[in-house]
């Protein structure tokens, strides 16, 4: 066997897209760093989300999350230009636009007063000018809302790309590394202690565990600061795509992929981790489908998966630094964990190095959460 | 390569249930058999039916098929305990009896007033007593029809228990032989030619192709005598089984395994040999089931599937000799070839060795459908 090199860096908690797409941008910075996973990288949310890049249609009121959303999505064209530049794989990054369509006129009149203060305004759509950019919409629905600066990626494909160009830069992952604890030397991190009795000694320790972050001791937040919220979604297949744009309708979203398959999605459950798909749940969703476009009435059933959303009481994402020097917190982004990725990298990257945040945090400040 | 045998006294073509189950018969009375499968024995129909043995739940008139639905499942019990003696496989043979449930008294009096000629008379449920039968059941429905003599069988099980006993008393199995024609010589068939070019000879031909009957050549029959019907399921998954009959609602029926997985089905389509499973398919079906028994809302999606019904015109089996000498049919058994499967096999053994049929096969003589 090798010998292990020296600590490295960084020690990060976490292989899913938010620990990956920093480590990536810590390791382009020159500093060494270990990601530690306790399945196999971007087993879980990164590779089960639905990839919508909503940084609009998501934000119903204006503030924090709202501008650090659109942050984000602005850092996107560049972050997977990068990616597919040191890997050669298309991330499925397009910027389709996402519409929001409702059945009745008085629906659409709410959803457009409730977009008022976006900026830039999403477009109000009549009827037929929603027919004519999505032709296999139901001809009943009454228009649209189109946020046409939000976009789409797919997941699985920006992970693929990430996790490889990130191993590429040199960042070493392990998989299978259960972490207990974050080690506390001297009122600093140093280190992060293992459920096998080892300790990974790192000078910086972030933890990027999504819907398990709470289950990582010494991080000085409440117990259920963050909980998984289940959320299933159904493939279809045609042999054509039959949307191009994300659509959000009353009771599901619709995420096209090039190749003819469209995403359904999902549901909001408090179930604990429990991975099942249900038969009301996928009722559900092909019945929203259907309605929205009923051609899917013949499109076949692909895949169905569960997974689980980082979800915080305040729906905001714990990002910054903690109570205890070298442990920053990168966990939480509910909804948004795929949106939120390169503003994430960045804000990590910058604390980790002694930098200025890109953005303000003090409204993600995990210590808001800090037990009495 | 070990050298070919001299010719069999049977060639069948098509490895599904009616083509196992009668070579298995043959080859118990010491005939020579050999198997013709284009695909891999079980491929289709046998294993994705669902396996109900409903001789009287499916049979809405009397008449012939009535009769011989009923013959078979008469053999039922001593076939699956021979097929258990012979691999110590389970078929998941229970006699579990069949209900048919309405969720309107009318409607339940139209059922109890459709079965009037049934012999034995399948028993008129009241609410109550339905839901002491099966406690899952919607609360809402007006009563149902017991078929207290109908039963199941898990055809996976059931199939790989013929294949097995059939291999083990001799037959012979080529799988991915794709039969073009019934050889004719001197007015008497003499075996099959292959689309290879080759020519399996035999003194006698069992035609068993299930949906795929009519692409065989050479057997006297009209090009559409059988065509494929299309049937979707969807599987799901409870941790135990929620009810223990087979039950049919207005627009599903659920048939149990003793494993907690519960099959939903079914949909009649003319589709061609497309063997898709559909959106809006799924999507009826979940919503039936859930309206059968609620508690399947929360249920695991397992798998879903679908395959073809060999139907006919006149939904009546094509079964017996026909106007060649040496060649015998045992096919177009549309929903009901599950059921069927000891009868058939018990007819063509007979018929092949020269007996009389153990039931009358007139209603059933291929040649009615001969072309002109």
């Amino acid at each position: 066997m090798k010998k292990r090199a020296a600590s490295p860096d960084v020690v990060v908690v976490g292989g899913g897209v938010m620990g990956t797409a920093s480590a990536w941008e810590l390791a382009r910075r020159g500093l060494s760093v270990v990601v530690l996973e306790r399945s196999v990288p971007g087993a879980e949310a990164s590779s089960a989300a639905a990839g919508i890049l909503g940084a609009q249609v998501e934000s119903h009121t204006p503030g924090p999350l709202a501008e650090l959303s659109r942050a984000s999505r602005r850092l996107y064209p560049a972050w997977v230009r990068a990616l597919e530049r040191a890997t050669g794989i298309d991330t499925g990054y397009r910027e389709c636009g996402v519409l929001k369509v409702a059945f009745r006129a008085p629906e659409l009149g709410r959803l457009a007063r409730e977009v008022a203060w976006q900026k830039p305004r999403p477009r109000v759509l009549s009827r037929r000018a929603l027919a004519r950019r999505e032709p296999n919409l139901d001809a009943k629905l009454a228009g649209g809302i189109a946020y046409d600066d939000d976009a789409r990626v797919d997941p699985r494909r920006l992970f693929r790309a990430l996790h490889i160009a990130a191993a590429r830069a040199g960042v070493v992952f392990r998989s299978g590394a259960y972490v207990r604890r974050v080690v506390n030397e001297a009122g600093r991190a140093a280190g992060v202690a293992l459920d096998d009795g080892s300790v990974v000694r790192a000078r910086h320790v972030v933890v990027a565990a999504g819907s398990w972050t709470s289950l990582v001791e010494g991080l000085g937040i409440a117990a259920g600061a963050v909980q998984p919220v289940r959320g299933q979604i159904v493939e279809l297949e045609t042999p054509e795509p039959l949307i191009t744009s994300v659509v959000f309708g009353p009771r599901a979203y619709l995420v096209p992929r090039d190749d003819g398959r469209t995403l359904v999605g999902s549901t909001m459950e408090f179930v604990g981790y429990r991975r099942e798909v249900t038969a009301a749940a996928v009722r559900d969703l092909l019945t929203a489908a259907i309605e929205l476009v009923p051609a899917f009435g013949a499109a076949s059933l692909g895949q169905s998966w569960s997974n689980f959303r980082p979800y915080t009481e305040d729906e905001l994402p714990l990002l910054g630094g903690t109570e205890l020097p070298g442990l920053w917190l990168a966990s939480g982004h509910y909804r948004n964990g795929i949106l939120l990725a390169p503003i994430t990298a960045a804000v990590v990257s910058a604390l980790v190095r002694g930098k200025a945040s890109p953005v303000p945090l003090a409204p993600f400040a995990p210590v808001r959460r800090a037990q009495p």
